[in-house]
């Protein structure tokens, strides 16, 4: 289903089955597709498609060469009473988070927190998948990840930090959970990606170029530019405490340590680090109180004063779910430029999805 | 020690002296006085003078009205293996979150991890105080709080939350710790009023008008202008995280339920919430691995290329831990606004120390 634009249309159902069967090609087991796809999928229902199976033909080369591994499952090598250390086993990212974090909500039952830290894991796609997968048990999630570096400190003429992603996700009751997904740069790489396969230009406060002024030539990126960090020293401040829950407090690679999931030698590990934390709300409070105190914060701000033009005022997560609302009903418009990975990755592994034609 | 700028400068000792004066005149306890001042002046020794003891003569007046209360103390309301819930029972906010950030360190200690949630505070000056407190113990440390709303959302013609400070600290070995202390706002209120007191413009970037639209004129604040979110949906996201860690867990005020600690009516607790972090590394790893790995990470940090005119790059909390290692050895040069506030309540409790003459 074609349109002008290059669009395409597809079910979230078809095109999990598409990612199934790919990785399932890949010798990656039933279990660990299955979760990949959950992720991959979510990401695009939300509209986030720098995140979601644009992803998976990258994925593959790192499946193919070995330095993500088919034959191994993460571990827990060391616990407490409300946290635990996970060797991902160079598994894929998501499979190593969505492990994490179910870990950390059976840690937030036992003690009512549970901080997971992860290290030997691989780029993990959209951070908000982990947070919200801790808001379906109606508990708070966090999660967040080091990666390799592509943003500058204020200053600095290199790269300093990873984005190193952040997400939360606050369940609701009549609502929809608040959740955020953000890079601590100004924007996600994936979003420079995106505007160079589209030719669009970009404004000059999401790089930073060769000689550590601002620039708007997005094809400088990631060889002779960085990402700039957001609000300065602030996007930097978080850049370094993702950097410590992730990295330093699990053994995980640090900073120019942690392979390019894209770019690196794709028979070795990329040993990224990750954080995920729950917490048991109905623990601590009674769960009604909570969750409908978080729909009166919501009604709140979607009450509040508007500006000028205007229309709505939308809680953090509000339009990803929106999006997957409507994706649910009437599919995914992906956008050409996912659908142009979508193809070579079909073409490379034989498949011919009708819509995808 | 006056000089012609209106700036003097001051033993911390000196000054810690004059706020133990003022709060044991106030009625507060010898301890409670003694947390308070060591809060006030470590702000000051870092150079963070918007929440030092400039804001002695606002705790006065609720102290002295009675929503700031000396007869009471903090209490643990509720407790798991990993987590407790405080009720600060209308204490200096700074009395509240020493005693929640002690008791995450306990808790760390027991489970590894302590969450610590609080309800009934008040203003609690500068949040990195009570994340340095956990890097201390070679913990750790992250703060935040709520506050009554100033800071507008992407879209909205009003304030939607409060500038909701954030801290995390990190212990290093040789290094002093990595320390953050940042509001969700571009900056914080206190920055606007230091402008409004010495008559300074300010960036258009830092303040959003009635109309919705950004503005220069700090006079406008607070009563006809928020301030404007950091990186806009980036900013509002994690002041709506804070909101919940820090007041729907604990049953705290939110929003606009909180009362202004400047300005509403001095006789009513203002209801502050609170969320006090501590990880206790030894549990997870040993201590000394940790220590030379967050070392390794400054040194790298430091040793980075520097864009043109740029000397040196600063890892955050680095200006602060300086500036106070100044402060130890020569006094803290206290700038003209704050002076103008110690002369006021100086003479409202009829003291006069030589160095403020």
């Amino acid at each position: 289903m074609s349109s002008p634009d290059g669009a395409t249309t597809v079910s979230i159902d078809a095109l999990h089955s598409f990612c199934m069967e790919i990785l399932c090609d890949l010798g990656v087991s039933s279990a660990h597709a299955q979760v990949t796809s959950d992720a991959l999928t979510l990401a695009d229902s939300w509209g986030t498609f720098t995140h979601g199976t644009k992803l998976l033909i990258g994925y593959a080369q790192r499946l193919k060469r070995g330095g993500l591994r088919t034959d191994t499952e993460p571990q827990v090598v060391k616990e407490g009473p409300a946290w635990a250390i996970v060797d991902g086993q160079a598994t894929l990212g998501q499979v190593v988070s969505t492990f994490a974090m179910t870990k950390a909500v059976e840690l937030a039952n036992k003690s009512g927190f549970g901080y997971v830290g992860v290290r030997n894991s691989c780029h993990f796609g959209a951070a908000g998948v982990y947070s919200s997968l801790a808001a379906k048990e109606n508990m708070v999630g966090l999660s967040m990840a080091n990666d390799v570096p592509s943003v500058a400190a204020p200053g600095s003429r290199t790269s300093i930090t990873g984005t190193n992603p952040f997400s939360y996700a606050i369940p609701a009751g009549k609502h929809p959970p608040i959740l955020l997904d953000m890079a601590i740069s100004t924007v996600a790489g994936g979003k420079i990606y995106a505007a160079q396969q589209l030719g669009k230009p970009i404004p000059d406060n999401w790089l930073i170029g060769p000689d550590g002024k601002p620039t708007s030539d997005a094809s400088l990126y990631p060889a002779n530019a960085c990402l700039a960090p957001m609000t300065a020293h602030k996007g930097y401040g978080l850049a370094l405490m993702i950097e410590s829950l992730s990295a330093i407090m699990t053994g995980a690679s640090l900073t120019w340590n942690v392979g390019s999931w894209m770019f690196d030698d794709g028979t070795k590990p990329t040993n990224h680090g990750g954080c995920f934390i729950a917490m048991n709300v109905a623990a601590m409070q009674p769960l009604d109180e909570f969750l409908t105190r978080v729909d009166g914060l919501i009604d709140e701000i979607h009450e509040a004063p508007k500006a000028d033009g205007v229309e709505r005022l939308y809680v953090p997560g509000e339009m990803e779910w929106e999006r997957r609302q409507k994706a649910l009903q009437e599919g995914i418009k992906l956008p050409a430029d996912v659908v142009a990975q979508l193809r070579l990755v079909a073409k490379e592994f034989d498949i011919h999805p009708s819509w995808l034609q």
